[in-house]
């Protein structure tokens, strides 16, 4: 059974637009998801973000984030036909560690602990595929890596995007 | 550079010791750690640490865990020849998440949360050794497996078992 390892923030859990809505209320402005593909906006906001990433290291933070549409469905299907390791690179967040641990358990119930994966680097992890959104993971990855599209990647070249969970699905299970 | 993982419990941390002291208190038992290399006394220790495993769920059980001798000095040394990993199957235990991080970050500085992996499974690590106290874990192991002994693995036959940090200390490093 071939392995696919699957990132969280920004691939099953929907931290930007999160981030967003804190960018807006600590630096008062008022960016929507949407704008961010264009690049010029996205580097206006990628300041104010700046300013507000401590807001990771925050109780809650990661407790209460949205689910990408179809991934619950998709990661569900896909775990009857390989093997399915969710690989956050959480290690450097002490207090996300148990809020992914429940938000996990509450959305993607049937991974259970012994698939999930909470750690730094993910460069020792051997799988077929790995869907992530950052190079950082992908450049090193010694499977097939699929770029999980994301408005802080739009510029990278050189990875097979996928855009939804829906086409996740077309590529990686049968028809 | 080769790279290797190394288990937290038993193999770092001695949470066998710590266990004892908890059964003893709660089970009013005398066990003492050197008892258990006689199968005999293992097993009567083993039906009375079922009975208050729970407590492996217990906030603060994994926090102050004492080390093992030479572990940080070779650890460190480790560091100069090899990628060092600390795969712990901690995910069970979401109270041990940040406890661990805390703990490796006072007993091994070095370590840092790029290379500390908190898991389930661990047949997705891909090193060249691994350091580790359960059958489950080496077994499946592609690279080297070193079975660091414990009472529980005492039984184990087919691995290269090492008793103490000195000894990966002269198993790994150029003497």
């Amino acid at each position: 059974m071939k392995r696919i390892a699957i990132d969280m923030d920004d691939v099953l859990a929907d931290i930007t637009t999160r981030l967003i809505e804190i960018t807006n209320e600590r630096r008062n402005t008022n960016y929507q998801k949407e704008q961010l593909k264009d690049p010029v906006i996205f580097h206006e906001y990628y300041e104010e973000y700046k300013q507000i990433r401590a807001c990771l290291y925050e109780k809650g933070m990661f407790r209460h984030l949205p689910v990408f549409e179809g991934a619950q469905e998709v990661v569900k299907k896909l775990q009857e036909h390989y093997e399915v390791f969710i690989v956050s690179a959480a290690t450097e967040f002490p207090q996300s560690l148990t809020e992914k641990l429940e938000w996990l358990e509450e959305h993607f119930p049937t991974i259970g602990w012994q698939h999930t994966v909470f750690c730094g680097h993910k460069h020792m992890i051997k799988a077929d595929y790995l869907i992530d959104d950052h190079e950082k993971n992908l450049v090193k990855f010694e499977g097939t890596p699929l770029l999980f599209d994301a408005p802080h990647n739009y510029h990278l070249e050189g990875y097979q995007r996928v855009y939804s969970w829906k086409e996740v699905e077309g590529l990686l299970l049968p028809q």
